[in-house]
């Protein structure tokens, strides 16, 4: 019977109590955070067909990061990898029922086949928040709004993370006009910019020498990647001016270097930044005008949104010490059962509290003795341990135990009115 | 660009915002209720290696029924059927640092390969509950009372609702003692057994009679798998004691022909079916104790639970019309946009709202007939909407308006005290 332990899969997690309250606290807390703007939770299957995503998702991605299930059925079946084209389609699916403008918001899991490393892994949770059917720059403004909010919700502060906002488009317009660049240098010139912070600058040079732009362009170039000056795009401009209105410009600036990897952003593109330690895009977004059409939809549907995992964020909270407060509930009450006789009474009481809303753990073992019964709650954190023996059955009775102070109080065995008051006065302390 | 709509994959299911709803509701009332008895949420990774089920969950699942996934590690790689084999990998990993008992739930999708059809598709919600560490008899009790309340919960009946219950090896020895049936025989038996709901009556005899016994033998089988008597074993008249003891015997009954299909229940077992309608098990569990070892642990731990998927109870309450009440939660104000010049006091006074705890929509499109605004909410399910044009800007008030009743209200725009009143007041109605 000695076998090995069956090891959990690569680049995968379990979750132990202590692990799921802080990944439950964060999905809660986004949720909570989106409702409070009026989107509603939707959520998408998990596996989708491969074509969903060509074309649309990063080719980096598709071909290489996507897990595939095999020979089950005619079309290559994959496990999602973002949310965004499924989105497309359930709203193409549907575009005849529903309201618009739609506000929507999820809250699952993903997966990419990645080399795991820190603030990275196979599987991870994220949050999706879209608005589908308005093309008013307020709608991206409102969505970059509450990517600042989820800051201030979550305790970073503008030291801490930034908000960095560009045109896309936009931009990809000045360049053709005002560089004379060809339109079909655009693609590969973005592809480039989007990984310019991961590489050295030589190389970034040497990438732009070989799409065939002179030095004089390069210079050029670098000086306006590097400005943060949004004067070449009025879309950009009302952007950053309908933030500042939205009381969230202390975490928002204008970057020309963000372009974003997914091919699907015709307009606004934005990500957030952690400022110090992991110094890496924690998530981004932006304007998809195109996406229910390519997915097959009969009409254009204007979408913006963003994307936000699990993995980067917790890594950066947990550096600043942002989720000590986040621990998993136990039972308030365990109600020891002092021996068979008195089992039927304890069993009762339990029952009791219960259906007054108390957390409430019960006994298993008749006649074990107390000190353990009572450690085994210190152990487990459970504030308060009631004991019923046979004197407190004669007095209908239990005698309460607070773990922490040791004080004993006794109490009527016929309600849990005063039960409810101390642990509730507990639970605020 | 007129391409095909690019379907959902067949068997899983979409979940818009009224569907997503219901799936919530159903999982955090199990999740509430599990947490009264004190038990903590954790979860698995999706994907576990194949050798984990090996030998565990029925050898149908295994073989026939899960997806695998291509071609990525060395073993064998697969979604998961069922979360208790990953419950037992997880304890056995972590045995020594544990504190038993422990009582653990979570609630999260499973993936099997079988045949789309009422009540079943590929993909599914389960919860799982489980009590890990104890080999009182209390324990099994408790988790099956769980399973009844579950039903009280939920509105479902012991007219439309039943737990069976049997003890699995105390029916083994008997069969073995008091038949005289070969130990060799029992596992086919038991496979024939847990499929007799399936099968005419006639194949049923057909079945044992392959497996040898004789006809005396096979009357006196069907007799005692009949007669509902728990005569033949002492724990599970213990078991039914203390389920009345638990006032939750109204929902129980002894059925000595559920025996489970998973090859790692070694003792109590439990099915709860739907009488009417349905006519089917919605769930079950049992008693397993050697599950850790299997995995490679290296001490055994008891342990009792058992999985709800959502599907076949999501079905039962939807012709119950016990789902009625839940619906998908829509912002409880619109802030409508009256014109560019008062847009700032329309984003403040959102902002506003927000900041005490009401969720609120902002109008996207500055200047848009109110009508249109108005109809919007309408259709939305919105009840209220603020209008504040240039008259209430002057005289720093929102003029509020409930859609319902058609009644309005001046409001003053500094404060939303009187607002968040009228909304907490909507709520209750």
């Amino acid at each position: 019977m000695a076998t090995d332990l069956i090891p959990r899969v690569k680049g995968v997690r379990d979750f132990y109590p202590e692990d799921w309250a802080l990944q439950k606290w964060l999905g809660e807390t986004c949720i909570a955070l989106g409702a409070g703007f009026g989107y509603q939770e939707y959520e998408g299957p998990v596996m989708e067909y491969m074509d969903l995503y060509l074309g649309k998702t990063s080719e980096e991605i598709v071909s290489r990061q996507t897990f595939t299930l095999s020979g089950r059925d005619e079309r290559p079946l994959v496990l999602r990898p973002e949310l965004t084209p499924t989105l497309a389609r359930m709203v193409a699916q549907q575009e005849d029922r529903l309201v618009f403008p739609l506000r929507w918001q999820s809250y699952g899991r993903f997966y990419r086949y990645e080399r795991p490393q820190r603030g990275r892994g196979r599987s991870f949770f994220q949050w999706n928040i879209d608005l589908l059917g308005s093309d008013t720059l307020h709608a991206d403004a409102e969505i970059i709004t509450i990517a600042c909010e989820l800051f201030k919700t979550l305790g970073l502060s503008p030291d801490q993370v930034t908000v960095k906002v560009n045109d896309r488009q936009g931009l990809e317009c000045h360049l053709i006009r005002s560089f004379g660049l060809r339109s079909g240098q655009i693609r590969p010139l973005f592809a480039i910019v989007d990984r310019i912070d991961k590489m050295p600058y030589g190389k970034f040079r040497v990438g732009l020498a070989e799409l065939g732009l002179d030095s004089e362009q390069i210079d050029g170039l670098v000086e306006m990647l590097e400005s943060k000056d949004p004067g070449f795009s009025p879309r950009l401009e009302q952007v950053i001016r309908l933030l500042e209105r939205n009381d969230v410009s202390e975490y928002v600036e204008p970057d020309l270097k963000i372009v974003r990897g997914f091919d699907y952003y015709t307009g606004i593109v934005f990500e957030a930044w952690a400022t110090h330690s992991l110094r890496r895009a924690l998530f981004g977004g932006g304007r998809y005008d195109n996406l229910t059409l390519q997915v097959g939809g009969r009409k254009p549907v204007p979408g913006v949104g963003f994307a936000v995992g699990d993995m980067a964020i917790t890594e950066l909270l947990k550096e600043s010490d942002l989720l000590d407060h986040v621990t998993s509930p136990v039972a308030d009450l365990l109600v020891s059962v002092f021996s068979e006789d008195t089992a039927e009474q304890a069993a009762s009481y339990a029952r009791l509290a219960r259906s007054r809303g108390l957390a409430v753990e019960l006994g298993l073992k008749p006649g074990q003795r107390l000190d353990r019964q009572l450690k085994y709650a210190h152990r487990k954190g459970i504030p308060f341990v009631t004991i019923i023996g046979p004197d407190e059955v004669s007095s209908k009775t239990v005698l309460l135990k607070n773990l922490a102070t040791g004080e004993q109080t006794v109490l009527p065995s016929c309600n849990v009115g005063k039960l409810t008051e101390l642990i509730r006065r507990y639970r605020q302390r």
